[in-house]
């Protein structure tokens, strides 16, 4: 219970048990992960909610940390089971998100930060989670920036930019189903951004009714 | 026209014509006032609605920068000239918002800090204004710190003192219709609420419909 309580109706209650689901999404190349690593060093009380993955890891990544790099079967069988929350495929690959990596840890009011697929966070909304979802939307500060980043990203061939181009321009029309909306031009402004949004969410009196 | 615009559905756009206003009320004893004269040293991009009030000017106070003091008769005329958004009594003295200072500045994109009664921030949002108002109410770190405060204001008689920490004690059960609860525990941390809440306002995706 918080001092600030007694200033609340009978019944309400600043924080205590209600976790703010943070869910950053965006086009490959917005620079979601740079932005988020830095948000979580930053924020002792902020966790990070690891996604369950069918896509190899790559080398700098860490499973368990980054993501649960799983098999195809094991995707298969956490479907099968009811153990995630949402999942929805990427450049071929399958991302989800574990019921156990978020549910419980939101009911113990801690704050979570999700990285998800345009559609997983639209999904974990439409969700049966009782928690409330804040969305937030990353992108690059142009079109032209986008581009260049997603074609910096791969030694793909022509045919798989052209899609992930495609697969970008269809993530963007779904902006207007999210909360906020975050430039990345520069790190250290996209980090304080994610952060007054947190802190914003964090005082919302929404947040403490019963 | 912001650059971000080419990724926002047509007819949408960030920021322009936009402007937020940001409205700030709590019980006397609060320390409303310190805290919006830092946020607006801060930031050159805010500019303060000057309210109009009945009430004596204070030493420390300046007319046309922190209120215009009006007589009782030229508030009066206000009222009947339609000039006022809101208008309301407290401590014997009233207190308005002018149109002219908030409708103009806010459909030119400017941001705007507005100090106001309680009574007065729940008006603005019922009014007519096109603009969604963004409500925070501050409070001190506790009800003991609140009549402390109260009572160090006042060379007042008890039973005004009285008075006051029963208005103080109304305008807390407002509280549920605001938007943002922001304590005023120190002065550096309040800012930084109040700065919080600014930018994710700004970064609010409802904000870029048309």
């Amino acid at each position: 219970m918080s001092p600030v309580d007694e200033f609340l109706p009978p019944g309400w209650t600043v924080q205590e048990g209600r976790g703010i689901a943070l869910v950053i999404a965006g086009p490959s190349g917005a620079g979601k992960s740079s932005v988020i690593a830095e948000v979580l060093r930053r924020d002792p009380n902020l966790a990070f909610s690891v996604s369950a993955t069918t896509r190899p890891r790559r080398p700098e990544e860490v499973d368990g940390r980054d993501y649960s790099f799983v098999s195809e079967e094991a995707f298969d069988r956490m479907i099968e089971e009811g153990a995630l929350i949402e999942w929805t495929t990427y450049g071929g690959y399958r991302y989800g998100t574990p019921w156990a990596e978020v549910a419980g840890r939101l009911a113990a009011g801690q704050d979570l930060l999700i990285n998800v697929e345009v559609q997983g966070a639209l999904a974990l909304r439409r969700s049966a989670l009782p928690h409330p979802m804040v969305l937030v939307f990353m992108i690059p500060p142009s079109r032209d920036e986008l581009r260049r980043r997603i074609r910096a990203r791969g030694t793909e061939s022509d045919e798989a930019l052209a899609r992930r181009l495609a697969i970008a321009e269809e993530e963007i029309r779904a902006i207007p189903e999210f909360d906020y909306l975050v430039v990345n031009d520069a790190l250290e402004e996209a980090v304080a951004r994610v952060e007054a949004i947190l802190a914003a969410e964090r005082a919302r009196i929404m947040r403490c009714s019963p």
